[in-house]
């Protein structure tokens, strides 16, 4: 681990590489409106380029990352703004295999991070067992809030082996 | 708005396109731990392709996204998640220009959606008036955790239409 000062030679890199992309930048006609309508919301997982799985480009679609892809109340604070702000009207949730959250042991988690910092802070990581049961539940989450739009919800699973998105519902 | 029971064409373009992506898809060697050690929390921004913009690939960097950027309960979930269940050591926070909680009027918002759906739910959206100022936040509240590990966590904004990225803190 780099000392808290000092940066990565990683984070320089995406400094230098950042650079480069500027010259060959130009996306000053876009607008802050997702060009296709969508809002997505997916587990922050290395493994899922989102953008490249599904064949987006800048400026197409809202991206809303979490751990595991949960409807959490941050990401239904995103898709509000999403659709009242921004005019999304279609919700992409994406969950994928081999998810660390799948089957994790967050009791244990909590316990050895109170051990540690000496502060106990009751986090829930929202740990699951059943993938498609997730997923499910993320989508009847959205679908039922009062302050998310009554529009088309879909839920799919990643496969980081494969790249293959499958419908879950 | 498409009818909730009718994906748009929009969706049946992503599909199609997973379809192509998944004929060169080969990660199968990637494992779930980032391969640079970076974290990014990023607004959810259509217009910020975040491994476009920073020259990250497929299996480099979590990237955790919100309306805004922000250091959310759940982005500090998922922070926590990505440090110690997938050992990374570095976060990078972007923010940008021209987003849509850069002056929004929530109290407002939050008076739109109550007339319209007849309930009053008080949901922050986390409008902000300085954007530096905002990013500087972000990145104290990462810092002063006591879960999230002393690690260097930098500030950074994102100009929409140059596409460069310029460092806060």
């Amino acid at each position: 681990m780099p000392p808290e000062d000092e940066p990565s030679s990683e984070y320089a890199r995406i400094l230098a590489e950042n650079a480069r992309y500027t010259e060959a930048f130009d996306r000053s006609a876009l607008t802050a409106a997702p060009l296709s309508g969508i809002a997505i919301l997916a587990c922050m997982d290395a493994r899922l380029d989102v953008e490249e799985a599904l064949g987006l480009r800048t400026g197409d679609a809202h991206i809303i990352r979490n751990a595991g892809g949960r409807a959490s109340d941050d990401a239904i604070r995103s898709l509000i703004i999403s659709q009242e702000l921004l005019g999304t009207d279609e919700i992409v949730v994406i969950a994928h295999t081999r998810c660390g959250l799948l089957g994790a042991d967050e009791v244990a988690l909590r316990e050895q991070l109170a051990a540690r910092t000496g502060r106990n802070l009751g986090i829930e990581f929202g740990a699951f067992t059943d993938l498609a049961a997730f997923v499910r539940d993320q989508v009847e989450t959205l679908r039922a809030h009062p302050w998310i739009r009554r529009v088309p919800v879909h839920g799919l699973i990643f496969d980081v082996e494969s790249g293959r998105l499958s419908e879950v519902v």
